[in-house]
């Protein structure tokens, strides 16, 4: 499949790297079209990897996924253009973490909203789906790297988006039992106002590669 | 050892319940002296249980449960008195929510404080420690309800308090590997921050007597 990956950070190179892997074509998107993150990632993936702009990436693409701060992901889907976004799949991976006051870092935005559903709302013709957002970026595409049973949360308003999504998720090596789906798109502020909770148990357990499983009578 | 449970609602009468029946004497306390819901808790819980005003409960009391709501957790506390919990352990269990916008909830205080981090401010000779306010009432007093390992928070500043609580969770049912200490009084932030994901977990599992574990590698 032919998808963008948006934002040139950890997590994008991680996400862009594993599609590369599993055969896909990839066009990691930035504000510039010679990102130097993305010039790096694009030597090292080899054949299937390709940078441009925002616009340059989604326009090609058949899936999109958002890896940009979630304080910038309005402006960088805006950059992209809201034409090469509808009837798209968008996986909303990001975090609205503000690190402009300090440790610990604040939400952008929460309780009232969120930024999966302010992408939404700014792009009503985009089919947004959040997911992955509440593990590292390693647990995000080596799920067996945390042992046992543990849970992974989708939501999104277009049920056919997620069922894409949880066949993406499925390659990056989460079983289906696994992925747990909250409904629709208004789930996406219990997922991203838990990171406060997931902040403090990296210090806490002081390592990043872990996650949590819901648990409760009944399951196997 | 004598106790105070302040708020008459499900969670202060579970955990009130639960307290008399470890053998402790337990006193509910309201805005009122003759609150119904304590009367009637009084009348059914039998030796060991009493009611009275806020101020009465805390100034007898050895330690206190705060099971009040967290929009007026600091006012309750306010009428039980800043002497009354001088130096003694209040272990608060609230939540910040807000029902008065409909549903979803949201909450009252977060991102940047937390209704643990108000009442250390407040009642800066109390020591407050956060604990049970994720899971729900029937989970606080039976974690057994919930199978297999899972994983309930306590923060606080003080150590020794944190200690003390730790033993009643035990006596609750809580195993010690179950309890993850988050550190100081602002982690409440991201406990109090996880209950927007918890009620719309609630919502897709149609339970409430569910629970997370945190999980990763070289546990047991």
């Amino acid at each position: 499949m032919k998808i963008a990956v948006l934002g040139t950070g950890t997590v994008g190179r991680t996400i862009a790297t594993k599609l590369v892997e599993l055969g896909h074509d990839v066009t990691m998107g930035s504000r510039t079209a010679d990102n130097e993150n993305a010039r790096e990632w694009v030597a090292a993936a080899g054949g299937g990897a390709a940078q441009g702009t925002f616009a340059d990436a989604a326009s090609g693409a058949e899936l999109v996924f958002n890896c940009t701060g979630g304080g910038v992901a309005v402006d960088a889907l805006r950059a992209a253009g809201a034409a090469n976004l509808a009837g798209k799949v968008v996986v909303d991976v990001s975090n609205p973490l503000d690190f402009s006051h300090g440790m610990p870092p604040t939400l952008t935005v929460c309780n009232t909203d969120s930024v999966g559903e302010q992408l939404q709302r700014e792009f009503p013709d985009a089919r947004i789906v959040k997911t992955l957002n509440t593990v590292n970026q390693a647990v995000m595409t080596d799920p067996a790297s945390v042992p046992g049973n543990h849970t992974l949360f989708i939501s999104g308003n277009d049920a056919e988006a997620k069922k894409t999504v949880e066949g993406i998720l499925g390659a990056f090596g989460w079983p289906q039992y696994a992925i747990l789906d909250l409904g629709d798109i208004t789930a996406a502020r219990g997922q991203e106002m838990y990171l406060p909770l997931w902040l403090r148990l990296m210090g806490t357990l002081g390592r990043p590669d872990f996650n949590i499983a819901v648990v409760h009578a009944g399951q196997n």
